[in-house]
């Protein structure tokens, strides 16, 4: 399946031969899209109307788990989704494989708000908030490591544009494997310190707020498309 | 309605005379991700967060049913909507009827997580799991019908791709066929055994794991659209 | 506000003064595909799994009225797709007076499928039926009544493709106040007979299962975009 | 980052150093109008079908809060929606930068229902209606702020079309920050009198039901993108 099309000719609906009709990539980054955008909306509506008792100002405020955990949940997504954009960049096509491995990822993505909102909902409680805080960062870095193999999925079936820098590819490379190594330890250092597990497990996240690295071409670099037009 | 169109000629929106507007699938692609996203995501809103015992971890490991039904609609919409990503590079085109007939399998779509729930939730009783197999096998059937109906009615409206080689065409027809066909069986037997049906049925929806067979075309096959870029 | 582009110039973004900036219909159409979709798929979460009794296949059965309301919400909102994805193909741009009332067309979108609830809960009880059904004529009437404003809004900002056949125009100007104006008259009668008023209203509804009229144009039609490519 | 590109030759991958991949706009809006459409159409699923006492009709009209709750975000979003449709039309690519603010703006508006809803639930009950309208003043401020972060971080990342007339481009400035500010003075002037409150931000919200603008351009204006076709 290393069938690598020559970079100076048109890619054809048939140039990945054993994987499905090579497509642009423009329907899985929409489906893609659909998934953030609901995972990243729906956990408002968890969140329910108080009753109101004497001071419902007070009781909207009692109310901060709710908002932690949408707030965890949409920086966590908004991050990944920030990540698929630019990764965006980076495929030139999408075959069957790819897209069994985006869905494994946005089944991961799909999901992340609950262990968000178990964690806020916990993280008042002495007695539970390790738990929850095990839980979320095992959650992230299931995440992670889906990313990962959606990335290295993408690398072996060629859908990587191929006028790309190998040496900006392999610096993405170790970024992932790091990331998603550095996340697997914070989940089982969880089970000894749960504040010191999440505190790299956020780290690592947090992380992401820093713009990717801008790619690197063996040539000129292709125009961007529509410009907003 | 069987007013095939030159391949050699550009489609205009009168084509396709009594089928409406002829439109490129664009739209069509992208109402299908979405509903094909929501259905995707919206069954982690059904999880309940536990409320928190001796045990925090115990309690979110017994949700296993709630995962297993997440990922069981997983699978199934996600195989579905690589399926809908590879025969979208099979249409040129769509019209009113091709249209409805969609409209007609996404509601299946938004469907399927139900009875995967229901299966998931009920397969530890013994008492109820036979019932809830057969409820899904049947959804199962139902859903693979729906999409023979929208791929025979894109056949015979003339919206399928006619620089495609015949033979591969109809070498699809077989598959889509064949693929119904056994799952109408596999849900009638679930009513006699429902570990032999609803195994059949699975196993022809984990077929569709392997990559669908690359298009052929009796031309050169056009270019992929945007390349990503 | 009547500033008709010229047809044999590009349009510009600042063509249409006084309306925002003009821009191609793709991203409406975007934002509408999602409003449909979640509007579409958001029923199923309302259904809700059996506890099981004794025999779980019945109690699945006796779920009905969801199925039904699911049902009658899937043909609604599904046939209103349809036609938008028509009409899509009528207009060649979109401005800011066309986006405020696709807004509003948008909202009895997202809303239809309540009353559709409303009336399968109850269409088995003597006693609540014609109310519900009442609930249901008018609110497809004042959808009805959203999708006439939209259009007339199109019509009026100069939006519609200049190059169709003004005469074929006129016949959907007519179609659309006549399904309007029978809609608001069934919903009417249904304060006298339920029955006779939700028959109408069906009836007006299930016509548009039959394709649109295909446009017809004064020169030669516009080739289909992108061609499912 | 003031990398302004030169207007004149085309905008590559490369062209914003630090600030990840440039891309054209069209997967950032799909991604908007995604979240846009569920935090529209949300709301919907929380009205709860009544369980019909003696009068159906009765009850149903006693819902009015729950429809007004839905009106009022339908509003709300609906008009955020067409200025982001607008100001589309304004940015040529967008970047890492303007991708993480839109995020934030997206957090805020996939929260606004829920203060939309606590208002309109509470707007009858004299005890508690001036803390709700203080919580959705105080929100529709934070709305707009994250609108005016998401306007800022896109003009110094350099992703605004540079074509356009700086003079025009310093109107929008100078209306966005006097919609924030009078937002922020009427969610304070709301802790001493919730009706002048929200009268004051409830005028600067129904000021953009007025069309923006539309742009002026150095030299000629670009063409619309696709022209619904």
């Amino acid at each position: 399946m290393t069938n690598q099309p020559n970079p100076d000719e048109p890619i054809r609906r048939d140039t990945f031969d054993r994987d499905g009709a090579a497509r642009g990539t423009a329907r899985m980054e929409a489906f893609a899209d659909a998934v953030f955008a609901i995972a990243f909306t729906l956990p408002v509506i968890a969140i329910e109307v108080p009753e109101g008792g004497a001071d419902l100002l007070a009781e909207l405020l009692r109310l901060w788990p709710s908002y932690l955990g949408y707030l965890i949940a949409s920086v966590v997504i908004g991050l990944y989704w920030a990540l698929h954009h630019f990764s965006g960049a980076i495929y030139r096509t999408t075959g069957h494989y790819l897209n069994l491995a985006t869905v494994l990822f946005l089944t991961m993505i799909g999901f992340i708000a609950f262990p968000a909102r178990v964690f806020a909902e916990q993280v008042a409680d002495p007695v539970h908030r390790a738990d929850a805080a095990q839980y979320l960062a095992v959650s992230l870095a299931l995440t992670a490591a889906s990313w990962l193999i959606k990335w290295t999925v993408g690398r072996r079936t060629g859908h990587v544009d191929t006028r790309l820098d190998p040496a900006y590819l392999h610096r993405l490379d170790r970024k992932y494997w790091l990331s998603t190594g550095v996340l697997i330890l914070a989940a089982a250092l969880s089970f000894l310190s749960w504040q010191a597990g999440l505190a790299i497990a956020a780290a690592v996240t947090l992380y992401y707020f820093r713009p990717p690295e801008t790619p690197r071409y063996q040539s000129e670099a292709p125009a961007v498309e529509g410009e907003g037009r």
